[in-house]
């Protein structure tokens, strides 16, 4: 635990001391640091509110003056069982540490004493910066996070070395806050959930679609111009097929049960691998064909907690750009894993995405010593691992390595994102198989004419497109390029007598492919424009009487006052470009 | 029963005749007649084989000659059941002839009787053409179409009032084997099964992927041309949403079992309509929205009996074009049925399928003495059929009425097509619904500000991809028009210090979006323009060193033998036209 967690922890500790004073009848259970601050969770006789926090914030800055130490003390078991004889939970906590024959220790500043492993700021009073902290929310949270457990209140805040981080972050958190793809998928109409639909399973509306429909073509057209073969499998097949790749155990728990079919288990897909080396088995390969590069959308289910789901972010069922490439030799694998990172190269220069800011590379290695988790063959590991790290070493890249993060079946490249957070998260993967291609038997004629085994690339482009479609909602603050904005054009005919040039206008802008509206409702024009804003539509065209005397329009950008005229074949050329 | 049929039915009875003359101890079961011919099931001691049937056919021209009538004669049961006692087959008709109280009648001619309902040839010798007819196929069945019953032999014949109309059969049937998608398939290379992935869940490979990609971006495209508002929502649903929509009792059958996610049930949707419903009902809309057309390439899931399963034509997922259009009011949702029919003539046209003979339209009507059946609303009805009877009659097209045919919230006009056997399917529908804006409170604002009840179509505009793309396969013969096929165009260098050329070629024709390969094989070149030929290919370009110093291409198209020597601008902009 670094200084910060150290101090973190601690400030979990004298929030729980100041609920104490406030509430003596109140049981503390656990209360860890976290990636901004701490929680601590308490089971209370009534509960508090919001308005309680700022009381409770006061007694911790009243309790620190008594902390001018943290003293850690062994305890025997009769010792710890007496001290929290009225704790159900804590009781539990060292049922636990008894049973593992571990140590007990106490953790005791001014008059609080807490069953705790420890981690702590030494000198509390003089190291913790009481300005630097403020408790943030309550949350529901069950006891060991399980359902069938008491429901707790979680009491959440935020800690930092300095006032001025503390600050910062709280800025930035407003700026999430507003970014929330969630917020501005409601706001923008983008995407919406139904209770009778269920959790996890969001609707695209028109506008969203435009978002997922144009997102998709420009990555099917791009792979297929770097010489993918996009091909369509199902999306449930029978159980023997997820056994057979051996995924099976693996995945079992994030899977949907299986449904019965004429007595046979049919499963929702998790993962598309296996159907790509059903269509690859469907006919025999030279080594001519190789490599062959299948591509999908593949549409894949996978079972989240309810807990977990968020918006379009976190889902039970998702559309993953994925591919599988089918290599002659681990040498040409290693070209081709060059190859797809070269692709997600150009995606994130699209997006406007700064490799070693905004996203980076993690080699994830195989830890040689854990057999379960890890195919025994030290060879096969060397060979890719080298080959990995090779096609890193020669790329103009960030990355860094990290042991025993492999896949089962062999090491891969992560494609680490940050977002509006600064929260680091791993988009996808590129990864090296020398596994499957033995349990599904993926081979082909060598140039004497003799049995080969593939190697495999597992891949992503863009990642889920439901994924990148939150990830750029927050990235852009639903304000997107011209390219992929839902509403590129809205025409607005400043009087009713307008409207039919306003409709030529945007005719003519159709045939170019552009998506625009005519916004010819009966609000003043000043209102029309904010909605527009709101929206955020790149351009608006303001259409009067001169307009059509002249056959021009009056552009206006989203994020801009000045106004310029232009003929409609003007703008067309200089503002409806990079339609993709 | 017409002449024809009674001819076939006698056939089979005449078949049974032949049979016991040969196999004594075979136990003739059911004999019926069929669409282009007749079948009787039989159980045999020992099995028969092909090699056996042009035995039985000469010996049903040696039995017909003592047919010179076919006698009734109405039995009792206990005659019934002695002339049957060694056919346990017959006692079991027999026993529900009996249950039901009807009649037992015989059927004799020559020295054959036979337990029948009917529908003969009064005079089998003098009627029957024994040259046209000719037994088919012998083929596995179970004793009342059930597998947990005896397995007997059925025996199939076709059968037709004249030699010539039996020919010209045989002649449509082998062309329809030569087009079938199912062959087709396989051959170019289109799609492939798993048996771990399942039955009725076909692979698209590369080549069957382009169609569909093809097919979906021309319809998505045009039906956004046409003022649809294209969405994505969820595959799958909690059963409520289905309850709610009243579908649940109808599609049970055909609906794959639910699937528990933490205590609640969802199912693979077996239609889209519910899913745009709760979409409509995420926001309030006013009349100034309508008619609001929501369109969604669906991916549907419906159970299909193993047996019935065929190709791409009868599958257990596939993808419909799919909408919902929501108006304001009959009227309203009159002109947007003529104006879904105008898209679908616009889809036919570019098909090359004709009004009147590919492909017609048919108005189903309620029959409103079925409560069960269909929603009770006289003036509904009234009103509904009415319009969509104005519809057709302001058209230039050719329909039918069919009474009792309706779906259960409304009439429905199906767009019926021929396949290549000349065999009418419905193949989509238009329909019109005013039952389910009342289940979903599906409501507007109208213009004085009031909830008013919306009126939606639903409708297709091409079907399910995947039937669609079987159907074309046939139509075609593999032989896809430019815009869609997979390959559009194979260059082939005569030798290869030509290949640079080729690829270069291949550069300037993917620049415009062309599909296009270069088959720089090692065979000779006629073998390769052949190997185009049978992929059907619609063009080859054939470069030499002539080609190479004239920038030039020698065009040979897949159906003839003559050669165009043209620049590459040439054949592009003479060629390559009508991408989509």
């Amino acid at each position: 635990m670094n200084d910060l967690q150290k101090k973190r922890h601690t400030f979990a500790h004298l929030l729980a001391a100041a609920v104490l004073k406030l509430y003596p009848d109140a049981r503390p259970t656990i209360g860890p640091p976290t990636d901004n601050g701490f929680y601590y969770d308490f089971a209370f006789s009534t509960p508090i509110t919001d308005a309680d926090l700022k009381k409770i914030e006061k007694q911790m800055k009243k309790t620190i003056n008594t902390w001018e130490t943290m003293e850690v003390r062994v305890v025997s078991e009769e010792e710890a069982r007496a001290q929290f004889k009225d704790n159900k939970y804590k009781t539990e906590l060292i049922d636990g540490i008894v049973a593992a024959d571990q140590e007990i220790t106490f953790y005791t500043a001014g008059d609080f004493t807490d069953l705790c492993e420890g981690g702590h700021a030494a000198e509390p009073k003089k190291e913790l910066d009481m300005k630097a902290f403020t408790l943030a929310s309550l949350a529901g949270a069950y006891w060991r996070g399980d359902e069938n457990n008491d429901q707790l209140t979680r009491i959440y805040g935020y800690a930092f070395n300095t006032k001025e981080e503390l600050d910062a972050f709280m800025v930035m958190r407003e700026e999430a806050k507003k970014r929330d793809h969630r917020k501005l998928g409601k706001e923008l109409d983008l995407f919406t959930t139904s209770d009778v639909v269920g959790s996890g399973l969001p609707l695209l509306t028109e506008k969203g679609a435009v978002l997922r429909r144009v997102l998709e073509r420009f990555i099917v057209d791009e792979e297929i111009k770097r010489g993918y073969k996009h091909v369509y499998t199902q999306d449930m097949a029978k159980v023997e097929l997820y056994e057979k790749s051996g995924h099976y155990p693996y995945y079992k728990d994030s899977m949907y049960a299986p449904i019965d079919v004429d007595g046979e288990r049919f499963m929702l897909r998790p993962m598309t691998c296996p159907h790509h080396f059903e269509l690859f088995s469907s006919k025999p390969h030279s080594y001519r064909d190789l490599p062959l590069r299948y591509a999908e959308i593949a549409k894949l289910y996978r079972y989240e907690q309810s807990g977990e789901l968020s918006g379009l972010m976190r889902v039970r069922s998702f559309n993953l750009a994925d591919a599988h490439i089918f290599c002659a030799d681990p040498e040409q694998a290693g070209s081709e894993i060059s190859s797809a990172l070269d692709l997600i190269d150009f995606v994130a220069e699209k997006f406007g995405l700064t490799m070693g800011e905004d996203y980076w590379y993690s080699l994830s290695l195989g830890d040689r010593t854990d057999d379960k988790k890890y195919f025994k063959d030290e060879a096969a590991w060397d060979t890719a691992e080298d080959i990995l790290r090779n096609v890193l070493e020669k790329r103009d890249c960030h990355y860094v390595e990290n042991e025993g993060e492999a896949a089962f079946y062999g090491p891969k490249i992560d494609i680490q994102m940050k977002n509006v957070l600064g929260k680091e998260d791993t988009a996808f993967t590129v990864q090296y198989d020398f596994v499957m291609p033995k349990r599904f038997d993926l081979k082909y004629k060598n140039a004497s004419g003799e049995d080969q085994e593939c190697v495999v690339v597992h891949r992503s482009s863009i990642g889920a497109l439901e994924r990148i479609i939150a990830f750029l909602i927050e990235r852009y603050a639903g304000a997107f390029p011209f390219w992929l904005s839902p509403v590129q054009v809205k025409i607005l005919p400043i009087t009713s007598e307008i409207d039919d040039y306003a409709f030529e206008v945007k005719k003519e802008l159709e045939k170019v492919g552009v998506r625009v509206d005519v916004d010819n409702d009966s609000e003043t024009l000043g209102k029309r424009i904010r909605s527009a804003q709101k929206e955020k539509v790149p351009y608006m065209l303001v259409v009067g009487k001169e307009e059509v005397e002249n056959k021009t329009v009056t552009v206006r950008a989203r994020d801009n006052q000045e106004q310029i005229k232009l003929t409609i074949d003007e703008f067309i050329s200089n503002y409806c470009t990079n339609l993709i």
